[in-house]
């Protein structure tokens, strides 16, 4: 039995569709288990998986008979054949977010579907808890992220620009089995370090900066993602101070990521402690981590939901004086029953980079 | 005066719609000229840029007076501001091969807007045509792949994997000022080579194995796309022929990539030329190549478009022989009023690598 197609199945009934269409490439990986074109229908009778001559002969090796899937060749298929699939299915739900407008009229055009209901993220919602095989993944790629870290810490030198060392990232990643980066990476200095998301630029390392480095690995798909904020030569004071409040509300909120607590709760936290010393969280605390980068939940004060045992989810307070300097520190966490689980490991201590 | 929003402007007169909005990012670095997010909105008295903080500051130092353009930071923006911007316009064009269904009817609610318009790649048909800057972008990422391929002849050897070289070549673009790959590599040898979308696999590269790469430099947001095939130690007699038979093809055709040559006449041409020797044509000749790795036109037997001067698509005849070996030999190609200009210059020569 498919796990994951029977917990689509009860939220179908809940949703009142009878149909579903998936054609989003993450959640068609998710729910498959290998990269793979092509589109999945569950219908009133049977999970149907539509793909062509690039990838039966891989999806055929891969799926079992307890995946209760059924493979087609898309040329294999008639007008009539794509028409009958829905005919029982009062209500059929497509991924409003990811579908264009353009292929929403040629689903309903091509399968003859009576009614298409929005799902509001059915499978992104599931994906939300993590199995072990992914945590397996994201682990892994947390211990590439953690290894770049310790060869930076080394490799950077006053002088170098924020480009070279975004490079250097990169290479690291594709020379340690990692996919490649899982994201685009934050290398930022002295001024830059303002904003939250600078991109590389030609600036130099000078004595006095800080550095942001907001970086993580992609491993089989699954992403990681860590920040450190280090310095150049020396830490100014107000720098220092800026690090230890960040750092001391970074690892004590970091003890709340377990099951059956709040997002909103936990954002406004930090957002409280903040406030205390006139400063604003300026963007959320934390998102969840997996087939991308950015999944559920968010954690802001905006949210609704609630942490659960095996979200993999960052926590990454920062504060941005505009004009000045910014610091922001983040760590990939695994949600515990009672324990959270700190996925990316490098220290946090203040380091100091040299000549 | 702006000239491609003035292109824009006379389509949308064409097309009966007063409004446009535009969301795809790769059609706002087209006409702002810089990658910044937003949205552009064409109104009967305006063009508008709806950014945030992140991007205001690097958008008013880049537009001028001339770009015609008014400049939001969507956070000014009232509910007001957002209802009344369409006020006059009866119908309202956007991307519907964009923007998901979520998207538009968000965008509908928001602008109050009274009709919306599908406008059929609209700035997807104008972006065809390159301009100076444009070409002198892609010229410079067909330079850094002819590079990459001079050092790979001397790179690969028998033995290597076929992951070992797709990394080398990613590396490659990287330290040689490209923004990265344009697409993701494909090299494939032996029996992978029958398969024209193979990825890069653990195999190992073996003497009379023919070694298909086909590969392309990303820089400043412009694609190259070039394909190689060459022979590890030897090439077979069956190998040879076919390897004759399509570079003598896709040197014939290239010399009719001019202004006014009809797509479908070209693929037709090559399909039937293939014919003879009882092969098929199984995917596209080619496809234009410019921020996004494939775009209009698309040079196939569907095609209704016509070759202008200074498109850049490619040229890329293959034969596949199931389960054997195929081979493929790519060119990205500018189009000429009266000649076209081969913009990868690699020797399309046999090439053979040893131990």
């Amino acid at each position: 039995m498919n796990y994951k197609i029977r917990c689509i199945r009860e939220k179908m009934k809940l949703l009142n569709i009878q149909g579903l269409i998936i054609t989003n490439p993450l959640n068609i990986r998710y729910i498959i288990g290998i990269p793979v074109e092509g589109k999945i229908l569950i219908t009133d009778r049977e999970n149907i998986f539509i793909t062509d001559a690039r990838y039966i002969e891989e999806v055929n090796g891969f799926l079992t008979i307890n995946d209760e899937f059924v493979i087609y060749d898309a040329k294999d298929l008639s007008e009539t054949d794509n028409q009958n699939f829905f005919q029982n299915c009062e209500n059929v739900g497509f991924e409003e977010n990811y579908v264009t407008f353009a292929e929403y009229e040629n689903i309903v055009r091509k399968h003859r579907i009576k009614n298409m209901e929005e799902t509001e993220g059915i499978i992104e919602k599931l994906r939300m808890i993590k199995d072990e095989k992914e945590i397996s993944n994201i682990e892994k790629a947390c211990k590439i992220t953690d290894d770049c870290f310790t060869y930076l810490i080394d490799y950077i030198k006053i002088g170098m620009t924020e480009r070279q060392i975004a490079l250097e990232i990169e290479k690291f990643f594709l020379e340690h089995g990692a996919d490649g980066e899982a994201f685009e990476t934050i290398v930022a200095s002295g001024i830059n370090t303002s904003k939250p998301h600078a991109r590389p630029s030609e600036k130099i390392i000078r004595e006095g900066d800080p550095i942001t480095i907001d970086f993580g690995a992609k491993y089989k798909g699954y992403s990681a993602d860590m920040t450190r904020t280090i310095f150049a030569g020396y830490v100014k004071d107000e720098l220092k101070e800026l690090y230890d409040l960040i750092l001391r509300n970074q690892e004590k909120i970091s003890k709340e990521y377990t099951d059956g607590t709040s997002c909103k709760m936990l954002a406004r936290s930090i957002e409280n402690e903040f406030y205390l010393y006139n400063y604003t969280l300026i963007h959320a605390l934390g998102h969840g981590v997996g087939l991308n980068i950015h999944e559920l939940p968010i954690i802001s004060h905006n949210s609704q939901l609630t942490l659960k045992e095996n979200m993999v989810v960052t926590n990454e307070p920062g504060i941005y004086i505009p004009g000045k300097y910014g610091i922001r520190i983040e760590d990939t966490i695994k949600v515990g029953r009672n324990e959270p689980e700190i996925l990316t490991k490098s220290s946090k201590d203040i380091i100091i980079v040299d000549e």
